[in-house]
């Protein structure tokens, strides 16, 4: 049983026998159940989201109770245990933290080189780095395209870590996906099902920012586009929402991380860089969100804000990731949530 | 001159010095305006959004202070007069009030034909289908495809009505351009910008929802997207905004209509069966948006709303679709805003 | 019946009776309906609001459905027709559409008396003005406090026009009923509920803003307060809302207003001055406000706004204001809403 | 200086002189900058928050720019040291972890009292107890005023804990501040200016919780209130803010506590229990906060919470809240911010 149909006290046996009917129409089976003051009808068979407000136009609904979630793959109702994924030779979602680091976007070899080395060294496990962006303005620079990915690929040779960049047109999969560990979808893109849909049957892990305007559930519904292709590798990622705050950029829903740990099987990390816009604000909240059970952590870094392209003005300089990766590693272990060793 | 750029009072030269260079290694000009308490640089040339988050990271930076508006197509400043699109006979943003009306979703030719003949009969303008429909759940019919745009030509051949429907992946903009009066981008896809790329150079109109999560200044950039591919048939569409109520489905921000028509001069229009997720809302919201000065309406309407197979809650009754013609008639007359004669 | 409480499929007798004995402990009576597949408790007599989360929290419940709404006062269910308010001669609420206008704060004698005449002679209907101001700033003007109430009694006593002002503390409220006709709660106390009780029995109508952060169904919680004290005259003020948006100071909520005329009987009225910040919103929003259904509007002139020592950038000039209240009259003799004839 | 003004490139010679004029009357002195192509007025004096808004609707203005804020008292400009609190033996502020612990409403003397010697043996340092408690119903409990405070009275007296509790009126600032060892400011009065005024001159510390619809910086304008009728001794609590998602009942803003902390002086504690609602989220909430830095927490504990006559859904059990107790002391060895030891 999925859902429960609450009748109006006052309803005919016409307006139930519509109610009846729908369900039948639509594949569904009824289970009635007459009280002295309800009528409540449990809907039986594989009920979809809609069918909630198709049913309140009825006139004899007074209201209807899901029961169960409609994310049915994401959620841990059918699968309890926790998904893990491993890239390469790093491990996702099996308890320890997991760093990603690395440029917004692919500028320049050199410049990718330096920042590579930099995450090796200093112990990151994932290199980002933009090739194709999202950009506010049609005006603004825009990635390097398959140069990037060529540039991330040169950049994974040398150092081994595995790469993460993102996918924005459903065209452009394949070739991303030919150079790319993990698949990155953004914020902007959340909720584009022709592009889910794809990355569904890429054969590679997905990394699915939350919609800015997304609720938690509404997240899980997008991962669950992923799952229904087949591609069971989806890796969470909380990116900040939109609220009236205009002291950060966004704000960053730390909360979504064990909720989303709570309701769903996959993994969680958090992007505190887009999430808050402030370098400042970016190693307190990669510790508050670790501390909060993140899976992982996606930072921008650059070996020069001051001059980066786009983003500057939340990405962290070296020396502070190399702090933010020692302080990471003693908090972690503490609290039972090491860094990911590989 | 775009941006003023204000120095720490304690600034040193070297800091001056930095911020001179990154403005000249992005192609920008300065004009430096040395004060007892300040200096201050002035900006010349094309600057891009993200140049303030970039400036404001430099050590010696107060602020910036951006002096016009970063969408400069869609903009008053570079053409202030109303734009005025033709589609068919009809014509949107001249005056006159234009109603977009139709089912959410193409079910059959059967039924598209009933509403197609009522919408031509009581006075509607454009038969709006979705043949590609986004939906929150994969599990939920997602339309009929092609087979959806056919029955809208073969309702457009019988009635006269011009077509608006909604196109979500690049690879379909040639299809549905071939049958489409209108293209329409839904609130999902509003800063899907190979998108906005692409039925940039579509030949067609373009209706642009707001993205349920974007300023009005965001929006007016999604549209800047597509007139900078040289498409200006730009129709904007207010359809509601992600808030903290839960009343209604989305809260349909009607104080920017007016707004976005202050500051562009795209003509807008309003939909209120979405931005309000009500049927009851519906009416009341249409002579709302129409009062405050909204170019047309976009209604969901439906033979029977019980039975809808997506957004049955939202749709209208034919009857009340007809009670709301009327009185959109009599106040359009009445303020100057009378519905579109063709 | 209030609501009903679904137990889980696996509840045990002991989880079943822990249930039982809480809303017994609590006075309330329960009907239980044994199915097949549920076992659902509906629950008799006087259930407050959090009487969900508690029950929700036992081991054995599922889930709690309200079945009718927490605002018995407030909500048409107990008092289906309409609430219609007289303020000296001006009625409010009886279908006409009434004009509240003036300065946002009372700054002399000689500017008010001009303002109250120019209301007058216009055509509006209720004098406002600020004696005690609510400022974000403890560095701010914040009103003349009684002088200002009794610059408002000679305007009044000049024009005849009732007048509506804000009380913003428990020990204010004798002495502003004392000189008011009807008193303001603003948003910053609207959910002040000392305050609220105070007003309860203060023998005057009440103004009530919306809570910037409140939901329709919070507010009229809010004004259940005052109507639990015996007070039943109760103006709703829709003044828009925190949002993400920030090219308007907030977002004037206009679908709040037919929505909380269908969930309450009392009058609602709208302030497009505070809800938008700007001066060129306020015509077109006020506009979309009556053509929603409101029973009024809230509206701040000023004799040269440029000047106003607060508020100004969101002021009416005087022509304005002329202009707006033709406009008004014209489309409500339209859609049949006139303005009120006094 | 604490403002520019930027003139509209056209601006007249009259409209720069009303511009002069204004400050003039307002008090406040003018520095003139004119370059080649603007200029710009430094404003001197102690501006007011609403000058900005007055000024930009000035005919000649095109823009008016902050230069430092507007809440000096509150700011780390005139104070850059941290505040620190002593409460009985007990310091706020200093590096260490506080916990605020207890019962939402005061419900019975034996339950406070086993309530206060678990906070006490568990290591907590404040107990918190509402005796005064806002209500979203009227027709809900609502503290059991002095009778409440007494009970806490006679918890302190045994246990030697401080206590924080609610205060809602200016009328009980007396009676509470005679009991109470910290008065506590609630979201919804946190805007109520009457009332920060009054708490402004108790002589006892205020923690003043965060209004869920303000942002940061006007959170920091309300503990100015308090600060500037004397009483520099303010504890800013971080509880959640309205937002989209329904997941939780607030979303607990994490990066508003070092946001605050780096623009404040003040110490910055969170709220985890009322800010997500759920108990389960309140262990890991409550992590997140201390590694963001939070100078401690207040959190909700009930010895039955299934039997709470408020707030069950998100009280924490006792054998939860000895867990999080443990888990605090252990991260916050490793991390530097220890709890308290007194």
């Amino acid at each position: 049983m999925r859902m429960m149909v609450v009748m109006k006290k006052s309803h005919t046996k016409e307006e139930l026998q519509e109610v009846l009917d729908h369900l039948k129409d639509n594949g569904l089976g009824a289970h009635m159940s007459v009280g002295v003051e309800r009528t409540v009808i449990g809907v039986l068979g594989s009920i979809y989201p809609e069918l909630a407000e198709e049913l309140e136009a009825f006139p004899g609904v007074e209201e209807t109770v899901p029961i169960t979630r409609p994310y049915k793959l994401a959620g841990r109702e059918l699968k309890p245990q926790d998904t893990v994924i491993k890239v390469g030779n790093v491990t996702i979602g099996g308890g320890s933290v997991v760093v990603m680091a690395g440029e917004c976007s692919v500028e320049s070899e050199e410049q990718m080189m330096a920042t590579a080395r930099l995450v090796k060294e200093v112990g990151g496990h994932i290199l980002r780095g933009g090739a194709f962006k999202p950009r506010t303005s049609p005006h603004a620079f825009r990635g390097l395209g398959e140069d990037g990915l060529r540039i991330l690929a040169a950049a994974k040779a040398e150092t081994g870590l595995p790469i993460v960049t993102e996918v924005m047109d459903t065209r452009d999969v394949d070739v991303v996906a030919s150079y790319a560990d993990i698949l990155q979808i953004g914020t902007r893109n959340a909720q584009n099902y022709y592009l889910l849909d794809e990355v569904g049957h890429c054969g590679k892990p997905v990394l699915l920012k939350r919609g800015m305007a997304s609720t938690v559930e509404d997240w899980l519904l997008c991962a669950e586009y992923i799952l229904a292709r087949g591609n069971g590798q989806v890796i969470l990622c909380e990116r900040g929402i939109r609220t009236f705050e205009t002291g950060t950029r966004f704000t960053l829903d730390v909360s979504a991380i064990p909720l989303a740990k709570r309701l769903s099987h996959l993994p969680v990390v958090a992007d505190p860089s887009h999430g808050t816009g402030r370098w400042y604000l970016v190693e307190p909240m990669s510790l508050a969100a670790v501390a909060a059970g993140a899976d992982g952590l996606m930072l921008e870094i650059h070996p020069n804000p001051d001059r980066a392209l786009s983003d500057g003005a939340q990405s962290l300089k070296f020396e502070n990731f190399r702090t933010l990766m020692q302080r990471l590693s003693v908090m972690g272990e503490a609290i039972g949530r090491p860094l990911e060793r590989v």
